[in-house]
């Protein structure tokens, strides 16, 4: 019954992995219509996407990424390359009539964002962002009880992202492993890499943002680039924190810094409502936490919810009650959503109008931090 | 409306400080029908007497504790003194008439124990053990919970009272401040000084005990004894866990230890029931985890219950919620209990007839360590 | 050895409990050179006041504060009133020559906190205001942990305090429970209700504050004023937040709010530097989190240090190890630390002089939230 | 470089699909000697079978594992089927000189335990045992710090293995879904089931255990049994504690149940050693608790150690550091392990001869219970 769905991916880094498991592993767990073929991986450089096709399995390699469009056997073009080359791409295989999942952030802006959401609705290709959070089950959980209206009026959204692997002055900017230090291939530093995820959940759970003020800082202002060999300054953001209005009323203050000691990849979310609150961590992904007000009083507290079993959002598909699942698996849920959007003919969100939104947000926050005034989203 | 209680403390050691400060204490925080009035501390060094007099509000000062007894403006004996004069002390305290309070371990064994509760019934006077931890709000929560039925059957419970202090083999046993490494002195080692608290709550909490089968170990053979400045053998048990069956069909499974590194005071207790499940512990004592098994699946997870509302038992006296109290807190607690019972005519539980039982289970567990048999609780 | 310090407390509310507690207990166990003497307590109403001094044991009664500053058996007064009247008694009580004890936040705005650290300081009186929460001993641990310079450059300071006291619409605003939501008794909501505790503690931790950018809402907009009896408008901030930069270049990251779901009083604060970082929440108050990036990598992590070892800030005069105390304990530690300022003549801070910058930075967030703009702290 | 490895596949349960998906993913991660080929998969009912087939990409189907065995284009029989059957298949298998890979408990008793260990060993087949949980990084890394001497002389080990799925009464036993509650097809209850995995991990950190004290519980009496349509007596243990002595010195407690409302998988275990302790449980099982006193006192506190960065076992292999992986992983880490010593014709444990010795524990336990008696594990 399952249709092939032959894959082109472009980009062989840390992504490029995600996303190659998740095509191995998504008809194992999930009935989904399709079966992902892996026809060719393309990177710049050969030898390194031939390890990668053979450890992958993937028939073929390119090193350039017109070739993979061009050809007829790809259903389905995977960018999983550093933003700065994502509309180039994203465009050309939309109009090639390619479905097109890219990597988030989606553009460098919102002008480049727009194009490129006008570029594959015109093309009407099933197309996605990897906002891969989403699909955390706890994440999902948090959607469905949002939707539920189990918290009522939501007063606060506070959300951070925290890492700490820039503080070292060593660090170099720019290459294959540095690239997210240099302005001109990232676009921004923790604001695109980092809060991107916490806006496009944010925007998932509670609805629009009016308004931000933001304040950045590059606190180590001159690194070596691995690419001219010579120190140049930083021109991305270090850390990154906004308040915010959203639609519904309810305040946001986001924060994320690549200088937090002691917090490797520690994104965070709560809302606060009238009814209830909720809490989430990706130290303990596999966790939410939860209060109910209506409790008992004798017996509230905040609830430690183990997300585990099969009632739980995608959990089904997994294991047995008390076994945990990990960060590789929010991709194959994503890819799971995806597949089954295109048998139905549906999108599946966020597909790239959706993170045209995000890109608003983003550039709000760095227009905000920039002149120091309150800036709407417009 | 509140009468005097003219208290003879006998002990200035660290419980006479907690008892000490529950005197000073209790009529600032609970309307008691009682005002201690702290009329003569009692100890072997006269200098340190007087210096805890001074601090504490003493009218004066004995080393002799027949003296106190003696005398006829003490209304109530406090009894802070090593395990082995307990008997003699209280016995004594009863025959003359006066409200007798004493440490637990109530007696070095059952057949004292017995003695001792005979006489203070004998007497007539009001009688309570300090097995403070039943008057930790969270653990007080946990028997109105019990008792009202929320767990259903209760299938497990298991309890932990783990240290560290005694690692070291420089440590020395005998004296004012490590007679509890002295069997002289103590009778028993963890078992009287830490099982035995955990043996209370437990037959509080889930009804008596029927049978124990115990091991016990320890593991430093040798202490300078600084009494003798000889290095003798050790007689006390560093450790003893014990398995058990509750009258209630439940299994119990306990363990206590003084080298348990990393852990200082860890007192901890779960009960398993067939609707619910709590648990405990004292490093964090402001807190019970709870798991309703009733709840909605969907946020279903054990509960963080920070016990600081006004419903919460004894905290309507205390401050404003989310702010928490600590240790000493329960010494206040267990003497407005006393307090009030005295003012009823009524025992305050753990009486020491009630503290005979855990006296029972404790003798029955260094029975059944030293055969490695299962032993009735008789 | 010590002398005595005669005692005037203002006001019977909440605070004037945690004060009075502090008095009764400072020389249990502390070795302080003064012994306070409770000479009065003075209170609108004359029962209350009657009933309060029964309980702690004061020796007479106002109702007029003016009353307790004419008498000459009075040492020492203790402000426990709201906010708009704090300047005006502890100027005539600095007149008087009295040491001056005054509850946060100190004044209504910078201009009345200069004229009250002017008038203490033409006076040469002792003086302080409770901001207690210095005096938890997690939190003076982390002091001298960042003045050891464990923690290196500083990059990050945030901190929140959040409630959910006044989420129902039918709190009202005014009189003596509810003084706290009236802009003229309070001056501003959460600012200086609880954004002012994290100021005090965050300017002594990592220094001053250069700029602030706020939001502030008021969730609901009228209650009914319990004094009035008509529904008025409310004119406190429900909630804040605050992007800032410090003077040693770090960034900061305040929220306070009456509105979060599931938080009693959970006070919080982080500072992330270059070599550790280290975290901490009123709601586990004796636990510091503290993560040292010199560890060995496989056995890095964060760790929770339960503060109840003797060596610990305070704790030598409380318990033994593993037995934690609680809130009421942080106005014990703040007495002491006066009462040996004034044996020794020096002040102990926050001295009303500390306060005003703390007020500074008050004023520099209402204004900015008003503008919409960046703040400099004058 | 890598050679295929033809795999035959008995059992397409729960552990099954473990199994199917280590083999489909070990290669994707680890540079082994070995490409598993999945040749067949044999179940009893062939349709189910058949769908498993496809959905994991075995290329053939059979019914009867003889026919397995008797294939010439197996090289490793793998054997996921229920307890009763482990020996005949294995024994078979390594007859015919196939590699042998068994889910845990090896078998039904010491007896045929030993008959199996012999087989392979007289066969000279690779094999091995799946007690999966040694794999999880966390406990690999326990495994590390130990060998090392970072805990020093070790004194107590503590385990659990609470689960709650059996507490109905409706729960039957029997059947595919319920074997484990069938004596005849799982030898035993909790202690071969859970118990067992407690063990391995006890005696491959700690050393062999000498002696045991158990007590078993069977909580409800009387289920139907699926298969015959009757309500039949329980003969498996609900429930199971047990005392021991290591042969190093140590005490262990041990414990494992089904009743346990409100842990759904909870298998923790604990070491508290001269130096330092550690813990770990499965319901966060990325994380690792670690205490060393050697730690300067003033920061000296349970580590929380997140176990995700490069340097932690088998972590070079996934994903960044902050990203947890889960329960799925640990069978594709054994997987490597045994892959990698069959490329080196070295045995990776446990083997067949190691699940001998919990063989040998869990006999004496069920021994123990059934006499009340301390035995020693021959």
């Amino acid at each position: 019954m399952t249709k092939p769905l032959r894959v082109g991916l472009i980009g062989y880094g840390f992504m490029g992995r995600t996303h190659s498991n998740a095509y191995s592993q998504v008809n194992h767990f999930f009935d989904v219509p399709y079966q992902p073929q892996l026809k060719v991986i393309c990177g710049l450089e050969k030898h390194v996407a031939e390890a990668f096709a053979k450890r992958w399995g993937y028939e073929s390699v390119e090193t350039d990424w017109r070739r993979v469009i061009e050809r007829d056997d790809i259903d389905l073009v995977d960018i999983c390359v550093p933003n700065n080359v994502h509309a180039e791409i994203a465009m050309a295989a939309a109009k090639a009539g390619k479905a097109v999942f890219c990597e988030k952030p989606l553009a460098l802006n919102t002008a480049q964002a727009e194009q490129m959401a006008a570029a594959v609705e015109e093309a009407k290709v099933p197309n996605m962002v990897s906002f891969n959070y989403r699909r955390v089950p706890a994440v999902t959980l948090a959607k469905k009880l949002l939707d539920e209206g189990r918290l009522g009026r939501v007063f606060h959204y506070r959300s951070q992202f925290l890492q700490d692997w820039t503080i070292s002055a060593d660090v170099p900017q720019g290459g294959m492993a540095t690239w997210r230090l240099d302005a001109k291939a990232a676009g921004s530093g923790v604001t695109g890499d980092l809060l991107a995820h916490c806006i496009d959940t944010a925007v998932w759970l509670n609805g629009g943002i009016r308004d931000v003020c933001a304040m950045t800082e590059t606190f180590i202002k001159e690194r070596k680039n691995v690419e001219t060999g010579k120190v140049e300054p930083v021109n991305i953001d270090d850390a990154c924190a906004f308040m915010c209005h959203f639609a519904n009323g309810s305040l946001g203050l986001f924060e994320s810094t690549r200088y937090a000691r002691g917090h490797k990849a520690l994104y965070t979310l709560e809302l606060n409502g009238q009814k209830a609150s909720l809490r989430w961590d990706l130290h303990d992904l596999h966790r939410l936490q939860y209060f109910d007000h209506a409790d008992d009083s004798l017996v509230r507290g905040w609830r430690s919810v183990h997300i585990s079993d099969s009632d739980m959002p995608y959990m089904g598909a997994w294991w047995v009650p008390g076994l945990q699942i990990g960060y590789e698996h929010t991709f194959i849920h994503q890819l799971a959503d995806f597949l089954d959007g295109m048998g139905k003919g549906q999108p599946a969100s966020p597909t790239f109008r959706d993170a045209v939104e995000t890109q608003r947000v983003c550039d709000a926050i760095l227009a905000s931090a920039k002149s120091g005034q309150w800036v709407d989203v417009a």
